[in-house]
């Protein structure tokens, strides 16, 4: 089950050229190239005569050519050519999906064209912003459904043991978490008062105390999630997150860079976009925003080495998670209290998906 | 859905001996040895036991013993030893297969033992015989459906585009092509005048300048084809090819092997018989045969190499369009002109096999 | 199918430890480890939070925790402490097994756990015995039902043609094999006269001439099975095996260890008892126990290594019959004399599983 009117990252902008790429999205097959002036393209990656899939063939200008028979398609999937003959079937058409380039990633909308809005897109302008730096490791092939990653980012208690030996600390859940939501969003937001910070942190941010952290977590449906890390060090009188300020409000604070320390204020934000391949697999798209040592290769090898190695450890919990989910399909579960937040999200996302599904009277039509 | 009534190519001549050999030929195991006196024999490939394939048993004389407790099997699949026991239930045997040697291969019946008649096997004289030579290469393990290879022989359009680098010339789809049928068979005819020769066929012949090319393709289900490529040089007084002669009558006529070009005559045909093993896996045995530079090592290289690699690119192309079908098995999909002699065929084979299936009246008998 | 109510080896003692152990038994997920003092734990291998395999968790004293959120779990499969709450729910627990660790090996009960009666351990007293020497090879990862392997052991003419050229010969099937059976046990006994020993016993035994041998195979359901083989040489005043003689009786009586040859008698036993782990996958546990050349390398090697690669030998057998089985599910077969023990032991397992599932009016109520 997936929701179907929705943007999924389809590919990181540097993965599309002018060779096809083949991706598979909610169960399709999408075949993903760009046109002379770079323009990004997304057909139904099937060719309508013999079924060859089209990430087989090659460009032609704008246009794909199948690589069996030679059927040229346009860039709106409409069949302009099949060798042999000249006149073209009516049916001769596949599908082309809505695509939009933004944050480099290529979006795309698998759902009803008529109601792509680009406006759905999440807001990450943090990327490309000229005071932040993004990160942008390989998406992660995970054989996992992917609400199984909305849980986990939903969720930082698992630091403290899926990342014991990383970015983990038990003092998380001494700390109480605040969970809001509405009809299209979760936040979660957890405070942190002079503690240690996590080893990574500590590295990234060079403090020599205690911390004062903030932890916010925001997910909306069906797949976009940030979430904020946010340090100071004790008695900073910089801007502490409160309950139901959002990561964009608290990131658009000023930031301040004195070497100090007192003063040092990191904020980091994890971005995850999973797109779902299959009801078991899922490509995971994320990356990290900063707004500190914008410049130091030292932190950027953290976040693209260090950090890129934490999703591993969650990957391997992902995914016994999932088998283990095949293998006792209606194997009974309980709830816990961290399960506030993703519980949420999971709700809001099955009424959006439930919405989709034409009612029977409907169908009836 | 695979015919049964019909020879299928269980192996190569050399393949089989004293050792028994395992096949699966239309989703049955069989398992194929040579007596002593070198006769081949194809029996079911599970011992009425317990089930171990004979494959993993021994040959003893002309027959085939058990690898697990010893049953002994005479070449027409009768029980004729239990170890520990003089009587031998009636029920002790499996079955044995019709099988014929011809043109180096290793012809099985599936069907009814009765109606297997040698006289349907094709008649492809030419391997063999002391003016031809035959390359015989070894099969190719295709995961794909057997008629996706015959719609692929049976239409050489795709030449252009699946194997533009290597014997393809985009001059194909300049000509047309007459297609002929009748109650078992497919002809397909393409004249093409005038043309320079694609580059693998130059090597061959030696052309300096342009050829006329006759390309036939002729088909009988339920998995033979010739693919004929005949080359004279423009304006050569030999015999061509027309509309309505069969490969047959125009490789009986006489051929030139003069050295000057003007009257070089090449006759070559590829030679296709896909065994099918499952609906979605196919032992693809085919070989070549020509009337020119019989003892010359280049072209025999060229042939048992290079075309061998062309049939690889579409094996390629194969195996996605099954991997994409058994996707979306119930995709739509467009004809096109070029489908007329591949449709032809599928059409002969589809009336056969429901001639095959017992009418429900007979079910009631 | 599976006899639930039985107890089955879930590992070597040696497997098991202060690291948590994943294993399939009768389709069930379970996790193994030891307490801090020893004892071993067998546990449902699913937090009955989000399904993560304990296995991925931490042993802590003598609990378990899981590797996602920190759900920590005693012995008994209760949930002790879920991190950042203080109530735990009722449901939160997941199913602990009764394990007893006895002849090196950790047997689990899998059935309904008031029913685990220690007693029902097969009384292997040779393991661990001083007079007796114990080879433990790991066991054998078999894609096999479980029932194939009690059907090979109880079945010694296999041995001329399956281990032909190892400790095969073909005298087993001159001499009659008696079969008794009750309602919890099969005893195959074949007394084999004046024959020479078989190579590898030939090795063990030093034998010069001709050995009177007797084989004995005990079975109980569901899997557990005693493979005797004693020689004696021929006309030895030493104990000889008769018909309705138990293996405990005759290994009982004293042995000799006279170098003179005229007096030496060999005890050796395979024990076998495979655990099911799918209905086509068996961790085959086994081992073998003797009386003589307790302190001798080379026999040691003969077992532990010679013998492990008979085993081998029947493990490539009995695959090929799982594959051909899964291939033709309904195919039909014949059953011969060697087939007696197998079949008793069948029938018996039979009627103690159809007396475990609940009788409809049971599911009435």
């Amino acid at each position: 089950m997936f929701l179907q009117n929705a943007w999924y990252v389809a590919a990181w902008d540097r993965e599309v050229g002018r060779t096809p790429v083949a991706r598979t999205i909610l169960n399709e097959p999408v075949v993903l190239y760009r046109k002379a002036d770079g323009t990004p393209v997304a057909l139904e990656d099937r060719c309508c005569h013999r079924h060859l899939p089209l990430s087989k063939g090659t460009i032609v200008d704008d246009d794909l050519r199948c690589g069996y028979h030679g059927l040229r398609y346009d860039a709106g999937g409409v069949c302009v050519e099949i060798p042999g003959q000249s006149l073209i079937p009516l049916g001769a058409r596949i599908r082309s999906y809505p695509v939009v380039e933004k944050w480099n990633w290529i979006w795309i909308w698998m759902g009803e064209p008529a109601r792509a809005d680009v406006g759905l897109i999440p807001n990450w302008w943090w990327c490309g912003h000229e005071d932040w730096a993004f990160v942008r490791p390989d998406s992660l092939a995970i054989a996992g459904n992917y609400q199984l990653i909305n849980d986990n980012v939903l969720d930082v208690t698992h630091l403290a043991y899926v990342h014991a030996t990383s970015i983990g600390t038990s003092a998380i859940t001494d700390f109480p978490a605040h969970v809001e939501h509405g009809d299209r969003f979760v936040r979660l937001t957890r405070l942190v008062a002079d503690r240690p910070p996590p080893p990574l942190y500590q590295r990234a941010g060079g403090f020599t105390g205690n911390v004062d952290r903030a932890q916010i977590v925001e997910h909306t449906p069906p797949c976009y999630t940030i979430n904020y890390a946010g340090c100071t060090a004790v008695g900073s009188r910089l801007p502490q997150a409160r309950r139901g300020r959002s990561v964009d409000e608290i990131t658009r604070s000023p930031s301040a860079s004195g070497s100090d320390g007192g003063d040092r204020k990191i904020d980091l934000m994890a971005l995850s976009a999973p797109t779902p391949e299959t009801e078991t697999t899922t490509n995971y798209y994320f990356g990290f925003v900063r707004n500190f040592g914008l410049d130091d290769p030292a932190i950027e090898k953290i976040l693209a080495v260090d950090f890129v190695n934490v999703f591993r450890e969650d990957l391997v919990v992902l995914e016994a998670q999932q088998r283990m989910m095949s293998l006792k399909p209606g194997a009974p579960q309980i709830d816990i209290r961290v399960d506030a937040a993703p519980l949420a999200a999971r709700r809001i996302l099955a009424a959006m998906m439930a919405g989709e599904r034409p009612s029977p009277a409907a169908a009836l039509r």
